[in-house]
């Protein structure tokens, strides 16, 4: 796959000696100018240091930044003042290395909480991992990977697209989340681009991308102590500022991060832990997006709907039964359930409906059991006739998440 | 163990032929004199016939039921009017063959929802049964047998209280409920007594006994298509009539039906489908009970924390990360944690502190995780100083859970 990397940046990743078993684990993307910033945090009440420091730089000088430093096995997070203290060095040794201003530096961690950051051997590679940055793929990639704590493989995305005609570069990195949802591992990304944009309509962008990305996978208030999505913007590409959100080339940017966004967090997901299959619940029909969410939200944390996807179980039951739970009022006999499998990534074939009425109906098992046992699935769930409507991207939960999960920190 | 049988009841249990191994799946609770009758009932929005029908039932005849019918290999949930007719067939062919009058019969299901209810077979075995129930021992455990789907064993429990000063029984069979929370595997739990309680105080001692019993491990809202508490007061034992909720005889009725609830719906958690762990959850110093629910609720049903539990793993962090993920707003360095392990059933031993002032200690890591690897432990979360507090019983999340899942229905 060809990479689009926005002009000015320089990317590496290496081993510090925070894993124990030499994997990198320190991670560098640095522009050559100062570029806008934007982010998202957790909204965890244990947030961890990196997330209070950055919020720190943000609101100081989110027109300034000119580096994001990762280190992946330690969050540095429920580490109390020192934690502070540690990710503040951290920040600083970049910004000497490179001889960059001060609070121009943002830091995100993510691995084992409670535990003290090693900040000397950070310090130490700081030098060297500036000096080896690369601005092309390899670089890139290299820092795709030393962000990996759980997740099997490296997650990036990048694309070129057209703003009033004028071409810029969006890319980005990502990491997982354990079974992403409901729960407390870290998901943690970095976008980039060239692009010229404020930072207001930079966090305003960030937003709206988010909703139909990241989101989608991690609810409001439903995150881990580290989570973060970093976006900066360093106008390499030379193209006319963004000035209105009105502007068709607002919404051409904000529609570019979205699929940038959007490949991110689906690659998230189909790395879940243990995770065999890719699962989009569409939910339709309530009174307005929030009741739909609520249902959405329940069917895609379901432990026991997810089981059921592992076991390639058409269970139309335990869907319907987990949307009647949600605490959301509907009229039972309007449900009507389908279901169907990717023709290719994100394309889905005809759908095959379950349940009608609120009823099951006589359909084909074996055609349902096939659904069931694709590596990418629909259920697509309607309660009613009025507009609200919501769409979450879970996985299903297997036994490697068990084992997984019950042996992380040994 | 003794069992304590209230007087005037007959029991039993029988295989009609609804279950394919041959399983018993046909249970009877009968009493020869009208019993007061409550109950508590799912709130999900896919509420099963036999829920619908005993809510009828409870709203015209509260004071003269006589016998409770059980089903277990078919819930007859999501089976429309249909299914609504088939529970009342059942009841009036109970009715019939016993001679009792309209109305004076419950029904519960369990087991697969969608599929047709077998209303013949429960048709025919319903007089050989109803001939067949015993006043003794073996007959209260055939029923509790008949009741069970993915339970290991069946559950179990009575006792005798005094009431003022004279002497009553109180007796109940319980089946189990996957792993129990949050999910849609069904809780089914029948309780008699001897006792003279008039409907409207029966219905207040359930409400109150199970608050502190079967909420503990199912929360409001978050239920099957088919849980159903029922309690059944035969006033056999002929002692004084219960009054008023102000008086002591209530209240030792209530805390003996709590004793009889909490024994069953701690037998439910202890054998949730997979559990090899029976967990209490206790957060504390909230403003007020509420806050300090959502706190042990979200720690109850986290994947993350009853995966490190099923590892034998103390790992604090993600107790902590869950809280401070929970959405209630509270201070994190005000967070101490102990752990404990049972020294008998309920009883545990000194407490160890892991978290201190929102910060690990230098704790013993072999001592915390001897704990973890308990079959019965406790996990104490504070969190401030102010009154709040509650308390959450549940279950670790194993391989066994995922493959009796994962292949539920096949």
């Amino acid at each position: 796959m060809t990479t689009f990397l926005p002009f000015g940046f320089r990317h590496g990743g290496m081993h510090c000696g925070i894993k124990k078993n030499g994997d990198p684990d320190l991670a560098l993307v640095l522009s050559d100018r100062p570029c806008t910033a934007a982010a998202l945090f957790t909204q965890n009440r244990f947030a961890a240091a990196p997330v209070v420091y950055d919020k720190e730089v943000l609101a100081r000088n989110a027109n300034a930044v000119r580096a994001v430093l990762i280190n992946s096995g330690n969050a540095n997070a429920v580490t109390g003042e020192a934690g502070l203290a540690n990710t503040r060095r951290n920040a600083e040794a970049l910004e000497a290395a490179l001889g960059l201003e001060s609070r121009s530096v943002l830091i995100m961690s993510t691995g084992v909480i409670g535990v003290p950051l090693p900040v000397e051997r950070i310090e130490t590679a700081i030098p060297v991992l500036a000096q080896a940055a690369q601005a092309d793929a390899d670089g890139f990639h290299a820092a795709a990977r030393a962000i990996m704590t759980t997740d099997t493989r490296p997650k990036s995305a990048s694309l070129k697209a057209q703003i009033d005609g004028r071409e810029i570069r969006l890319a980005g990195i990502a990491k997982g989340a354990g079974m992403i949802h409901p729960n407390m591992a870290t998901m943690l990304s970095v976008i980039i681009t060239d692009a010229t944009v404020p930072p207001e309509l930079l966090r305003l962008a960030l937003r709206r991308a988010a909703d139909r990305s990241f989101n989608r996978i991690s609810v409001d208030g439903d995150t881990s102590t580290n989570d973060t999505v970093i976006l900066l913007a360093n106008g390499a590409a030379q193209t006319p500022t963004i000035e209105e959100t009105s502007s068709p080339a607002f919404e051409q940017f904000v529609d570019a991060l979205t699929t940038v966004a959007g490949i991110l967090a689906r690659a998230i997901v189909a790395d879940g832990e243990g995770a065999t299959k890719l699962v989009t619940i569409r939910v339709s029909g309530l009174p307005d997006d929030h009741q739909a969410h609520r249902i959405a939200n329940a069917i895609a944390v379901s432990p026991l709907v997810k089981t059921a996807i592992y076991g390639g179980d058409a269970n139309w039951g335990r869907i319907l039964a987990t949307a009647g739970n949600s605490g959301v009022v509907f009229e039972p006999n309007s449900a009507e359930l389908w279901i169907s499998s990717a023709t290719e990534p994100e394309h889905f074939g005809e759908r095959m409906q379950l349940v009608a009425n609120g009823m099951p109906l006589a359909y084909d098992e074996s055609a349902a059991t096939a659904h069931f046992a694709h590596p990418e699935l629909l259920i697509d769930l309607s309660l009613g006739s009025s507009p609200g409507q919501s769409e979450m991207w879970t996985c299903d939960l297997s036994h490697d998440y068990v084992t997984i999960n019950g042996d992380y920190r040994t």
